[in-house]
């Protein structure tokens, strides 16, 4: 059972209620589920349900009948499904109503519940009852609104694992070797008086600096995390007829075949999205860019020069047919660099379009010290699909500079980062301290202070707060 | 089990395979099903979850466990539902399993089974074979799209009762009289040659006439199914400022705080939706007409006369301080009556606007022969909502013209409606029939005939390209 600062002023959520939500996406379908949880929840269904009194049935039992309203109009056939605590989502009382998929009945059940003793649940509050009543931990709770929202294979790897509790086990880990730690040196405390070393200061130094080594792998991943997680914004620029839009054909060519190839699924098309090797770049056309002949055009040019500055990749096109390398250093000069428009951490990747129509010159003549390099121009023909593939390996090293980060434990919340900083950074005040030779019970209170930050990750130390603000994020039903 | 002319040749479906697809809404939530119908249904499911032989399980049972794909990745953490045959919807061996709401997980999911056997569902293809199966008649089937598809009390109401066969067993008795008509004709056709009458053809005539009343009674309903169903288009009309949105506001307004109550649900906005004691009336706000000053006015009004001309009901809002009774007639006049703008259907409805701050004219004034006159003319303030109940119930009133017909079987499928008009035609033949003498064979025909026709209500009679009609209307997954 996790500590929890304050649960009573957890004013939003009274924690005895029934819930009850929606708990598939809204919309028309075949189904619709409408969950409940809480002590009254088989008690609520069985008020209404018709065939059978549900109270005598066994945990994970499904029961087909009708739901009448208060004046006996029936409101659905429905299967009824019963989990009874703690054998359950939430640990406690669960009952799935499958009904047909219309708003209208939908909207009908959960009022009658409501009715008959139920409240409409909060966002994320049956993930929520489950941490609470110990079925997960908080970063195990994280991770299933990050399953959810998983859409690439990497993304749903990562979210995976974190809810089976492969993250959770790194950081309890950490932590017991930090506990270990900190009982010799509140060992010491106690018999402080008598000013004795229990355990060897170097011994200790290096088993911090392991814990740190092992906090500042987690730390590094955070950035391929990130990335995995929410993609890559990805502009694709160039001047006028540069090739961009036969570009970003040429990329999604084989990528749209998948996609058409599932019945069933929708898909956002606000950007296009490419999935190299798992991680999702978000590809954004943009208009041609050049030396502005006028107003309109000019407003054109700053608002590619806008999206270029938002984004973490950008892919700069020019057909070699048409620029000479005097041209492409220019426009570089004028729109990329020295410009607002790079941040630190984006990548420039220079596509050399046509490259199979020109005989006059080749792909080095364009480099140009640092900045357009065999790293990072690729000759294509984005016609003829030449060296595509090559551009993706590029695209996905240009974003993966580390593949080996791949194969561990990789940090995907930011709030978790922010914990694994301040943990590291209260480790660095221990070192600091043994260096400096302060007393053991300043060294102590550092350590209390790192395992508080690392304990805050899989929330055995949380607060009302910090509930309210991840749960939040969920949707009403999970 | 009903006869189909010719199952073989329902090339689309092969009935034998195991189907699978999504039942509920697409897009993120809390909970997916996936659900799987057929011989295979337990098997393909088993071989890729991770727990236990789900082959030794009941049926009703639910199960926890996790579905790994071929290169042993967890898929997904799920809850599987079994049901074996014939205690399922389909009447095969179902199962459903309930995952993270997430579009990845369902896409790898159904892959994963389409690759242990499964092929995708048609769209209605679970209710298709629930209907081949004997688990409901064709009309109970075409019920499930109604149903889910049913937004308002009334239709849910008609949905659910068809649904659960209610209109089934009129049909179904219906024909059993005719049944026994046609048995004692046929008695006499065996007799044939020793002219004999074995029933009294006054009798039979009289037992025909009562059916064809019957039938007569759920043709009539017809025109108030559909306006059930469908919702009825209504436009909303009139000068510029006579005041159009603000009568929009006002019948809408208590309809809005009720839609906000409820959280979790969704609502198309295409147009606004006004319901009426159970009837949903579509309510499309228009720019203002007037004689035409411009080129681009003009197209205006012509785009205001279009949907007038679509409607089922039009309100024509005037204000009583801008029109004098003359300015009323005049517009009407040209822009509603003589037009091209009103079938002979629809209805008109004049709202004497600000009516509270007019001293001058009396409702009265505003009377036309039987164009405008107190069955349709409404006075209201829009503003100060007054009398807006009144038109509602005008509204209501022009469009249930015969309120007694809600408390009967009422026909809401213009299939169904062609079948019973085909089967009164036939009944009409055999009353001419006996009529004008004719020879019992004919008689016996033109039942056969009338039979024929309520028999495809219910899919005793069927054809492969009827069934693909009907259930290529529904939605994948149900």
């Amino acid at each position: 059972m996790p500590y929890l600062c304050n649960t009573m002023g957890y004013s939003k959520h009274n924690l005895n209620d029934t819930i009850v939500a929606l708990s598939t996406p809204p919309g028309v379908g075949a189904i619709g589920i409408v969950r409940l949880s809480g002590k009254e929840a088989i008690h609520i269904v069985n008020q209404v349900f018709d065939e059978k009194d549900l109270t005598n049935e066994k945990s994970h039992t499904i029961h087909f009948g009708t739901i009448k309203d208060n004046s006996n109009r029936i409101i659905d056939e429905v299967l009824v499904s019963i989990f009874i605590e703690p054998t359950s989502y939430t640990k406690e009382n669960v009952v799935e109503v499958s009904c047909h998929g219309s708003d209208y009945i939908i909207r009908q059940l959960i009022q009658l519940f409501i009715k008959k003793g139920a409240r409409m649940a909060q966002p994320g509050e049956f993930t929520l009852r489950a941490f609470l009543n110990g079925q997960m931990d908080l970063s195990q709770a994280e991770a299933v609104a990050d399953l959810i929202a998983s859409s690439s294979a990497s993304s749903h790897e990562i979210a995976m694992s974190q809810m089976r509790g492969g993250f959770s086990n790194e950081i309890k880990r950490l932590r017991q070797q930090l506990v270990e730690f900190a009982s010799l040196i509140e060992l010491e405390l106690d018999f402080s008086e008598e000013d004795v070393e229990f355990a060897n200061r170097d011994n200790l130094k290096k088993l911090v600096q392991r814990i740190q080594s092992i906090i500042k792998k987690l730390l590094q991943s955070f950035q391929l995390g990130n990335v995995i997680k929410n993609g890559v914004t990805t502009v694709i620029a160039g001047r006028p007829n540069a090739g961009k839009s036969t570009l970003l054909n040429a990329l999604l060519n084989e990528e749209r075949a998948i996609v058409s190839e599932i019945e069933g699924t929708t898909r956002d098309t606000i950007e296009e999205v490419l999935n190299i090797k798992g991680i999702e770049f978000r590809l954004i056309d943009t208009a041609g860019i050049r030396r502005a002949q006028d107003q309109i055009e000019r407003m054109g040019v700053e608002k590619t020069i806008e999206k270029i500055s938002k984004s973490t990749v950008v892919i700069y096109v020019f057909d070699v047919l048409e620029s000479k390398p005097q041209d492409l250093w220019e426009d570089v000069d004028r729109f990329l660099h020295g410009s607002k428009a790079l941040t630190a951490n984006s990548k420039r990747i220079f596509v050399a379009n046509k490259m199979d129509l020109n005989p006059y010159t080749k792909p080095s003549d364009y480099y140009k010290n640092d900045l357009i390099t065999s790293e990072n121009l690729v000759s294509v023909s984005a016609k003829n699909q030449m060296n595509i593939d090559y551009l993706k390996e590029t695209l996905y090293t240009a974003v993966v500079t580390n593949p080996q980060l791949m194969d561990q434990t990789i940090v995907t919340n930011s709030r978790h980062y922010e914990a694994l900083q301040k943990s590291f950074k209260s480790l660095d005040d221990v070192i600091k301290g043994m260096d400096s030779g302060i007393t053991s019970d300043f060294i102590a209170m550092d350590i209390r202070q790192a395992l508080h930050h690392l304990g805050e990750i899989t929330g055995e130390i949380s607060t009302d707060d910090l509930l309210g603000n991840i749960f939040s994020n969920f949707c009403i039903g999970k």
